[in-house]
């Protein structure tokens, strides 16, 4: 099953457009886990085994693993592997935002999608489309093109005017041309800019986007649904990380983290 | 000691701006090697060995190891620890092209230079300064910017004109805005393109560029001496990787790398 087709179905079986970014910080997670000679997974399993059902995707950020080195690394995988091996139904995207010329590419293709098994991998436009066609022509996979970021810093390059529109405009109609091919594109578009995603939406009329910047970033969810969700009400991948994952430090935490899920979720659906 | 005072005494040293681009692929490295345990380790050291006195930097790209998983992650570390501890003169530039938003930043600038202990990276100017600045104030390390890269599909963005200039234009002015604050800037403007580079180097006057695309990739070395250099017969890091790697597949491929190098090495000095 490619990714967008699992994607849906999680988004029906969960009635759910929430993702959860797995991006375990030995700083923020509850004391008792940072003795546990596995700290990453065993934190990742206590969230992952008590939200499942209220999830459309995980998204691991995977500099918060490689930073920790070879340990980090093998336990990103064993992340990665658990949620496949338990809840198959419940895709990956691994957020990696990689960039690099053609044979490079390659290799990153391989990193994402043949050591880590991600479903889905988010790339960077800045050197254009064949540095993103080892990407894409992993036609079961998902590919989340960066188009308006979630951080204050996209005026500096991606709101520079081109012809009368910003660059990510650019960036989204590029992004909707090559997708006739692949048909496995995907643009993250961060809910700081709500304003922004309804010029987006109306370019790329029923793609997915993948919206992190809600909870902890400040972005604006009741006008993120109303200028981004499809005609069918989808079409939307909201991700949070820190909001969910820190909701206690104590033992409840996997419990308080499914108790924030699950508002999250009703409050996206409430707008639905 | 800080990167750029590394790197200029490395240049003077061996009287080189030559950078090799340690990229290991075993379907091209020696069939005998092939069979070694650690495969990376030993083709890295037999080039590193015999070409430590021709170069200014030694250019790993990340994707080359982490497309092997964890094997690929420890060699990445084993050959930089390699190069410190037996060549410290030599710089290390980690080609990762890293860019994400600011919390997630500081995660990768750990991977490179806490976990790898790299002297530099080059990273992508997609999201703008925020997400550069957890790079940027580690200021004893490079911070070489994605400006111009060696690829053919920069006419989809990095070409798009701004204000009558194309964006790489804008990207070289806001690199060497940041530059006056941090003071660890380079550029990365690719072989394929040396008119560009022309203007590139109109911008950022005495600024240190980062030029791949020199040999399988077909850049034009001359034009690229001609307008890249600065006033000081400097400013320039010139990267090869596949036509000094894989200059023989027999037993002899270390020497046969050096005399490349060697061959390359000249042709740069011929020109400046």
């Amino acid at each position: 099953m490619d990714f967008l087709e699992k994607l849906k179905k999680a988004i029906e079986k969960n009635n759910s457009l929430l993702s959860i970014g797995l991006d375990p910080d030995l700083t923020k997670i509850p004391p008792h886990l940072q003795q546990t000679k596995d700290w990453i997974f065993e934190f990742n399993k206590g969230i992952i085994d008590t939200t499942h059902d209220l999830v459309c995707t995980y998204k691991p950020n995977i500099a918060f693993y490689s930073s920790l080195g070879v340990y980090g690394t093998q336990s990103l995988h064993k992340t990665i592997e658990y949620i496949h091996s338990e809840y198959i139904d419940i895709p990956v995207i691994l957020d990696a935002k990689r960039g690099d010329i053609g044979n490079t590419a390659e290799k990153y293709a391989e990193e994402v999608f043949d050591v880590f098994e991600a479903d889905a991998v988010t790339v960077s436009p800045y050197l254009g489309l064949d540095s993103l066609e080892p990407f894409l022509k992993r036609k079961e996979k998902g590919i989340i093109i960066l188009c308006k970021t979630s951080n204050k810093s996209t005026i500096d390059f991606q709101d520079l005017e081109v012809d009368g529109n910003p660059l990510y405009i650019h960036v989204a109609e590029k992004v909707v041309e090559w997708n006739k091919t692949y048909q496995n594109c995907l643009l993250v578009t961060g809910a700081l800019w709500p304003e922004q995603l309804k010029k987006i939406r109306e370019i790329a009329s029923d793609m997915f986007f993948l919206v992190p910047g809600i909870g902890t970033q400040g972005g604006d969810l009741e006008n993120t649904l109303k200028n981004g969700l499809t005609k069918d009400k989808s079409g939307l991948i909201i991700s949070s990380s820190r909001g969910i994952l820190y909701a206690s430090d104590g033992k409840d935490f996997a419990e308080k983290a499914r108790e924030e899920a699950q508002k999250l979720k009703d409050s996206i659906n409430q707008y639905r």
